[in-house]
């Protein structure tokens, strides 16, 4: 048994008759109008590194007072969390705080940028504000994470509006991954404003297009675009210009097809935190994303036996600073998760 | 007239009637095959972070000893010297040399990874082995680019041959930046080997597909492969699954493109190289690439008023380190080279 040190190992596995509760690859089509882009798709040349005019003006006009100024193109959402993070370090940046459970990249991107990350625990998924405040105070910055993986839930609009005052009372920066702001089952998402903050999104779990690398930041902040930009033309200059004609094509039917995937995405929510109950198994429900934390002891080795014995995936909460916790993804069809959930009930009963 | 801070600036940019020797960005189509695979692709989800097993595995068909798991398929050459010199920033290392005139980004990589740029200067376009071998010493590491963006000069066998022994004796770093090894005029390129050699080579050039960013990192080392996976699993995922399928279908065509492009190339070579002597500049005759650095004074002005007076597009040497030469590229085909000669006699005479 060759071990797994990271989600990596799982990507672009594909296994006959493996049942992955494991990344959060979404298994439904991009709109089929993203396709429709390829056949006549001629161009080679490099594009700007700031990315699209066409594309940089559609995600303008979803979102209301911006223009395409205040965008940039990314590698999907983690080269926009990159770039960001890296210009809080060039601008003398020390600490970062971060609310664990976390997304498993931040704590590696915060200390690949030299500065340090700093933990607030979510008590029972939420934030706390008191804590998340006095630690602020001793760091440059905070990541927010809100639908939030692997954690699943969504912060209140009183959080919210509350992080948003302490960055302008402190004036620290905070970089808030939004990747999963159109899929939440239950409220809304408050989206912050100010002059400290940098929104980071993607097209890969909107429109089910996360092979296209396709994310960007978002700020008012001219500085940070422009040093966004600046080290991208070192890093990696443009994103490829036909993911990002195909993400262009996918913005035509922004709300219907949003609409329509909630649906799926619940039923799925409803499913899985049902059929995870049945087995006794403590969790928080979601109110948004695709992903679900599970108590469980040694997750280390749940997770190596119910991948090489009884092919169902599922990653280890180490990774996300949850060490007593499994996360599953239910980003699957309802047949499989209730396969998934068999082999998990044959295993558990053990 | 706005200020030009760097080559981003003229990236993407499509003006009427303008003449451009800035960018070194292909006008030559890709290979028909590349746009082949479009009309009936369909995959959508993440793929390996290492790259797909395809396109690896062609890549150890075009180099002897290599197996698939030497190379990690990275967003162009750029993202490859990205994580090749983050990665010896993790190593701890603290100073770089690069040879100077440098590829623009290259300071500013070393910089974002918390080092040091080291100089030596080239001599007539050529390495000063004992300059570079004294030098070596205090660094970490080096960062070889034969042939040379700005030079156009390859060095030859022996200079290569020296560091790569140098590499060995004195167990340093060598990032072996190769991305113009398809376009050489007038001798072979020789390619290092060695546990601290780290290749950095692209799709860009050798066929024309700049805008789809894919590049790779070959190494015999691998530390230096694990771990430039494990930080592309946090700083960008895959790299564009679409743009990887096209590169594959590149490389079934890989030795007849390069042949028939490689007589273009020449042509152009020699046509700018006489062009540019008739105007009495001096500059070096390039061995490879596409690039020819002429003396100038004020290069800074030069470029504003070629550009916003004469509608020429050309690179200032201080983005270099060549603070007394402007850069040409001559990615454009004859008769464009012609008019912008004639423009540039214009601007000289005055």
């Amino acid at each position: 048994m060759q071990p797994i040190k990271s989600p990596a190992f799982f990507l672009g596995r594909e296994e006959k008759g493996l049942i992955s509760f494991g990344s959060g690859t979404p298994d439904l089509p991009p709109p089929k109008e993203v396709f429709k882009v390829l056949p006549h798709y001629h161009a080679f040349k490099y594009g700007l590194v700031q990315g699209q005019v066409n594309l940089r003006t559609d995600l303008s006009k979803e979102h209301p007072g911006s223009n395409f100024n205040d965008f940039v193109i990314t590698n999907g959402a983690s080269e926009a969390l990159d770039l960001s993070i890296r210009y809080i370090a060039q601008q003398g940046g020390k600490k970062i705080l971060i609310a664990r459970p976390y997304f498993f990249a931040y704590p590696e991107l915060i200390e690949l940028a030299g500065m340090k990350p700093v933990f607030t625990d979510l008590v029972d998924g939420y934030i706390d504000l008191a804590d998340f405040a006095q630690k602020l105070e001793e760091c440059d910055g905070a990541i927010i994470n809100s639908p939030g993986n692997p954690s699943g839930t969504v912060q209140s609009h009183k959080t919210m509006r509350e992080i948003e005052k302490l960055s302008k009372d402190l004036d620290k920066w905070i970089i808030s991954d939004e990747v999963y702001k159109d899929i939440i089952y239950v409220k809304d998402n408050y989206q912050l404003k100010g002059n400290k903050i940098i929104r980071v999104d993607s097209f890969s779990k909107t429109y089910d297009m996360t092979g296209y690398r396709i994310g960007y930041i978002y700020s008012k902040n001219k500085d940070v675009i422009s040093n966004a930009v600046q080290m991208k033309s070192a890093t990696s200059l443009n994103t490829s210009i036909l993911s990002q004609q195909m993400a262009h094509a996918a913005t035509k039917v922004h709300k219907k097809y949003v609409k329509d995937h909630i649906k799926i995405w619940k039923k799925r929510r409803d499913y899985m935190y049902e059929g995870l109950q049945k087995l006794g198994l403590e969790t928080w429900k979601p109110d948004g994303a695709f992903y679900i934390l599970a108590k469980m002891k040694n997750p280390y080795k749940v997770m190596m036996d119910l991948y090489y014995k009884h092919k169902v995936v599922v990653f280890n909460g180490e990774w996300f600073g949850a060490p007593d916790k499994i996360r599953f993804s239910y980003a699957l069809d309802i047949p499989e998760i209730e396969e998934g959930l068999k082999r998990l009930k044959r295993y558990l009963r053990k």
